[in-house]
């Protein structure tokens, strides 16, 4: 009788865990408390308790090197849609993966573009995912790790990554946070190395056309990190081969993600 | 670990009982198989054996009157949005309550509009439920017992029911079926009950305005049956009160079903 079972009534993070420690872990637990309060649900312990809790999560599960999923809904209820559970529920697990190995960092992955058919609160963190499954399915039967969605014609983002492009003239565009996309934590990070090693960072929305041709593009998420986009809906991007760019970002963002790991 | 659960993967129904008996079950039943075709979930059971079953629960459960509530997932297994379980997940409760002596059908209810900010598969009755959540939550805190929902400065549906006005010639009103609304299984037979009994019935969107202006307004679901609509956005309906025409279709389609429950 879980009101996310039933309602889809909830919201989660995935943290990123290297060496044992947290990625990223402020960016992920004040974006976890935004999505909480963008729905009304109680918030069920301080950030720093949550934060003591997947640490703990992390050594008795013994994981070095995976991700810790957190999912809080408003709660378990008689079902009506006005049900106001007593309190929320919290749920949390440990999944093991090798981050940094990753194949798709050297041979890049395949991109298909689909519609975009979620709901407006896309700023929500919210466990809504059907539409994006279901992209992953169509991704999957048509070869492509990724789906890119498109909206009025522009790229909003991948079904669980944020979408990039790098332009001719070596600019790294991505679209700014609104609505319409969710504020990456992984993407504000990649952006504040780009900018320190002193990339022109545009954000602004692009088109599939444009992405087919630009010189780069690739993808930003706390589990996959950054991973270039070597194809397009068939259309090899650049020379169809992991570009320097994408290469340096990750690059940077792993060196960065050990060194401030907590 | 249930894709329910963590990717609101799955889809329901909600059948009215009466005298012990399921109202509009065949009904029910199609839309629960093609909601679970259009997501590419395996259909647990045979059509027969799911109503075989939730007869066996209206029983044991003793349940004179009251709703049957079915959910199905993709399945448990491991996070992944491309996960693939070996079986699907397959839930069943009863829920008693007075469905006939039902004090709103005397006072009608009020309703206030919101924009519709769902995703596009809402022909798809899965529990991707959140938008309609916020709406009732906001039509509560509003002093409302209904949200419609607005799109393209048309009413799509409301957020558990179907809407309807009857314009000041007489002529019932209700949007056609397509990807932007549930087709309802009380909606179809209401339509055929009007038919049968003389009505002029036309399928077209309404703006809200001419909702507000219609001589009189209602709203479908398998748990409300109809009910009157007095009130959208603080502006009464006709004069505020329940219209004849909704009072006499919420009669005849109780008389048809407890006739043809089975």
């Amino acid at each position: 009788m879980d009101r996310g079972f039933l309602f889809a009534d909830g919201i989660y993070e995935v943290t990123a865990v290297l060496d044992g420690r947290l990625v990223d872990s402020a960016s992920h637990l004040a974006r976890f408390q935004r999505s909480a309060e963008a729905l009304a649900i109680a918030f069920p312990w301080p950030v720093d308790a949550i934060e003591a809790m997947e640490r703990e999560l992390i050594a008795r599960n013994g994981m070095e090197e995976g991700t810790v999923y957190l999912q809080i809904t408003r709660g378990v209820a008689e079902r009506d849609f006005l049900s106001e559970p007593d309190s929320p529920t919290f749920v949390a697990f440990t999944q093991p993966k090798r981050l940094i190995d990753n194949p798709a960092a050297d041979t890049g992955i395949k991109v298909v573009s689909l519609p975009d058919i979620r709901w407006a609160r896309r700023d929500i963190k919210s466990v809504m995912l059907l539409a994006q499954v279901l992209a992953k399915r169509e991704a999957a039967a048509r070869g492509a790790q990724e789906a890119w969605m498109i909206e009025d014609g522009f790229v909003t983002e991948g079904a669980s990554s944020t979408a990039w492009i790098v332009t001719t003239d070596g600019t790294l565009v991505t679209r700014p946070n609104s609505r319409a996309i969710l504020p990456g934590c992984t993407r504000a990070a990649v952006e504040a190395l780009g900018l320190a090693e002193g990339l022109r960072i545009e954000e602004r929305a692009f088109t599939l056309t444009e992405a087919q041709s630009a010189r780069e593009a690739m993808v930003t998420s706390a589990s996959t990190f950054v991973l270039p986009v070597v194809m397009i809906d068939d259309r090899p991007v650049g020379d169809g081969r992991p570009g320097p760019i994408a290469a340096k970002l990750r690059g940077l963002y792993i060196a960065a993600a050990r060194n401030s790991a907590t």
